[in-house]
C-alpha cells in the first residue's frame, strides 16, 4: 500500500487524485491534505479520506479549522512543507499551481518522498537543484502533466542514451487562429473557453498563450536530459497524442488517450503498474483524424521566450515564471492587457541580471524579488 | 557479435538485412544464405558476406553453383533446414515467402536458434505449434513485420498482463476506394502499383485484397497472446501510425515512423539496442494530418475470412493461407480474376473439415493437400 500526502488536494488534479484513492483504497493510503482557500472542499476530503494531518494558506482560517476537528491543521508555508514530509507518507503529490509549490517538493525529497509532480514552477525555476536532488536522494520522479507522462511511459523500457528527440504536443489553445491584432482584445472570459482539458484560470490562460508549453518544454529538459534542440513542440488540436519521443534508429513512440487526466494521475500512482480506469477508451476511428501544425512562436512569444530562458539557464527560467505569473494574475483581474502578458514577461527578462548556478536559496529570492518587480512594473501603468 | 543465416536473403527483406549487417560489421556476421532463384544475387552476396554455407532451391542450380564456389551449397527444403540449424548461426532471419518457411523456422527453434520472423506463413499456419516450440526451447522470437514490430516495441517494458487490445493499422491498398463491381476488373498490373511499400507480387497482391492485414490479426494472436475480439484493424492511409496497444487503463502506445522496412528489420536484428539507421526522420508537420477509417470488411472479405479462420483455429489458418497462396498465383498468371482469390478461399475453407489440434506434421500435410486442392478447384474452371 501507498501513503500519500496531497498538496492542493482541493484543486483540479488533487481532487481526481482523491477520487483514485478512494476507488483503489486497498492500494493507497491518504495521510495528509493541503488548500489554499477551499475550506470546505477540505472538510469534506478530511471526512472522506481520514488524512493524519491538513495543511491551510491562512493562519486564520487554519485556527478556526482547528477548533471543529481532531486533525492536525498547520498553517502557511511551513505548513505544507510538514505536509510534505509526513513521516507515514511514502509519496507526495504535488499539485500546488505557482512557485510555492518548490520549496514543499524540495522538503519532500531530502525526507526520501517518492514525488509525483503536477506543479510544473518545481521543474521550471528549480529544475537544476531539484533533479540533482531527486538523483541524490535516490527518490523517484513521476510526471503527472499529461504530456511528460506520455514521454515518460513512452521511455518505459528503453535505454535513455538512445533517446534522441522529444515531441511535445500542444493543443494550441483558443486563440490559435488569431492574428496578433486579434489578440489585442482578448479578455480573460475569452480565455478561460479552453477547449480541451478542464483546468484552473492560471494553467488555462497559459495554455491560450503557449506559455504553458514553454514551461513544458523546460520540465522535459529536466525530466528526460534532453538539450532545448531536441525537444520540439508541435500544434495537434485533438489533443489525441500527448507527445512523441523518437531514438537513435528513427522509430518514434507516442502515448494517446483522449483528453482526461486519470490516466496520467493514475499512472504516477501505480507506477510501474497500470490498472483499470475511469477514462474512456480511445477509437481513432471515431476521431477520425489527427493534425500537426508547426507552431508559430511570432504570434505565441511566450514559448519563444520559454525556449530561450531554458537555453541561457541559470536564474532566467525563475524570472520568466515569476514575470509570468504576475502578470496572469493581472489579466485575470483585467488589470493589463492580453498582450501585456507576454510584453511584461519579455521586459522583466530583459532587465535580469544572469546569475549562472543559483542555490535553492537563491532561487526563493529571485523569485520573490521579480515577482515584487513585475507587480510594480505593472502598477507603473505598463500596457 | 551475432551470427545470421539469412533465408531468402535475395528477396526484399533479405537484401536490406545484408545491407545493415555490412553497415555494423562489427555487430554483425552472416553465415548463412538462401535463395529460391536468384543465383546471380547470391554469388553478389557470397562475395560481399562470405558465408559458410549457402542454399539454392533447385537442385540443378545448386550444383551449378557449386562448381563455381568453395562455398558450401546445399539444395531444397532440406538444404533450408541445414542454413536454419547451421551451427555458428545464432539468430536466424526467415524472409521466405510462403508456407516453405515453416519447417526452417521450426527446425531452427528446436536447434535454439533465435529467429527473426518476416515469414508470415510460419504463424499463420503453425503458430500454435511454434510458440509453444519457442516457449520451451527458450529461444527469442522477433518479429520483422512492421506492424507487429510496432507492437513489440510499444510493449517495452511493460506487462503483458496488463496488454487489453492492440490496433494494427491498414494502409488500405489501392483498392480502399473501390466498389465491388470496379473490383471485378482489377488486373495484377493495378495490384502491383501498391502506394506505400515496396514488396515482392504476392504479398502487395495480398496487402490489396485485406489478406494481409488478416494473416496479421492471425500472427498478432499467437505473438502476443490476445483473443480475436481484442485485435482490431484500423485503415490508416497515411501508414504512420505503424500499429497501437492499449493498456488497462486506457492508456494507448503507438510506433511511428516513414514507411521504410529499414527500422523493423533493423531492431529485430539489435533488440534489446537501438542502432543509428538510414531511415529517413519523421516529420509529422510535413505529413500534415493522419487519417483513421473503419475497415469495410464486405467490400474485403479475406479480412473477415482470415479473422473467422483464426477463431476456429485448429487447420483453418492452414487452409486459408494455403488456398490463398494457389488463388494470388493464378491470378498473377491471370488464370483467374481479382474477385475469384476471395472466391476461392471462400470455397476452400467450406469444403474443409476441422482438425483441433494439428501437428507440425499435420498442417504440413494438409498445407500440401490444400494447394493441390485449390489448384484443382481453379483448374475446374472457377472462375
Amino acid at each position: 500500500m501507498k501513503t500519500l500526502s496531497i498538496l492542493g488536494s482541493t484543486g483540479s488534479i488533487g481532487t481526481q487524485t482523491i477520487e483514485i484513492c478512494r476507488k483503489y483504497h486497498s492500494e493507497f493510503m491518504v495521510v495528509g491534505l493541503s488548500t489554499n482557500t477551499n475550506i470546505e472542499l477540505l472538510k469534506k476530503q478530511i471526512d472522506l479520506v481520514h488524512p493524519e494531518a491538513v495543511a491551510v494558506m491562512d493562519k486564520e482560517k487554519a485556527d478556526l479549522l482547528q477548533e471543529q476537528t481532531d486533525v492536525t491543521v498547520y498553517s502557511g508555508l511551513d505548513g505544507l512543507n510538514k505536509i510534505a514530509c509526513l513521516e507515514h507518507a511514502d509519496t507526495v503529490v504535488n499539485s500546488l499551481v505557482g512557485s510555492i509549490g518548490v520549496e514543499p517538493t524540495h522538503s519532500a525529497i531530502l525526507a526520501g518522498k517518492n514525488i509525483a509532480l503536477a506543479n510544473k514552477e518545481t521543474l521550471v525555476t528549480a529544475g537544476s537543484v531539484i533533479m540533482p536532488a531527486v538523483a541524490k536522494h535516490e527518490v523517484t520522479l513521476m510526471p503527472i502533466d499529461s504530456e511528460h507522462s506520455a514521454i515518460f511511459q513512452c521511455l518505459n523500457g528503453e535505454n535513455k542514451r538512445e533517446l534522441k528527440k522529444i515531441v511535445i504536443t500542444c493543443s494550441g489553445g483558443p486563440f490559435k487562429h488569431l492574428t496578433k491584432e486579434q489578440m489585442k482584445t482578448v479578455t480573460i472570459h475569452d480565455a478561460l473557453k479552453h477547449p480541451t482539458w478542464n483546468m484552473g484560470a492560471k494553467i488555462t490562460v497559459d495554455s491560450s498563450t503557449w506559455m504553458n508549453k514553454g514551461f513544458e518544454v523546460i520540465e522535459a529538459h529536466h525530466l528526460f536530459g534532453l538539450d532545448y534542440p531536441h525537444i520540439d513542440v508541435v500544434v495537434h488540436p485533438q489533443s489525441i497524442i500527448h507527445s512523441l519521443v523518437e531514438f537513435t534508429d528513427h522509430s518514434v513512440i507516442a502515448q494517446l488517450g483522449l483528453p482526461d487526466m486519470t490516466i496520467p494521475i493514475q499512472y504516477a500512482l501505480t507506477y510501474p503498474k497500470r490498472m483499470q480506469s475511469s477514462a474512456k477508451q480511445l477509437h481513432l476511428t471515431e476521431i477520425g483524424k489527427l493534425d500537426f501544425i508547426k507552431p508559430d512562436m511570432e504570434r505565441f512569444p511566450c514559448l519563444k521566450m520559454a525556449y530561450e530562458a531554458g537555453m541561457q539557464g541559470g536564474i532566467m527560467p525563475a524570472v520568466l515564471n515569476a514575470a509570468n505569473e504576475v502578470a496572469v494574475q493581472a489579466f485575470i483581474k483585467e488589470q493589463i492587457g492580453y498582450l501585456d502578458i507576454p510584453a511584461v514577461v519579455s521586459k522583466m527578462l530583459e532587465n535580469t541580471t544572469q546569475l549562472e548556478h543559483p542555490s535553492l536559496r537563491d532561487i526563493l529570492i529571485i523569485d520573490k524579488e521579480a515577482k515584487e518587480k513585475t507587480q510594480q512594473l505593472i502598477d507603473r501603468g505598463f500596457s
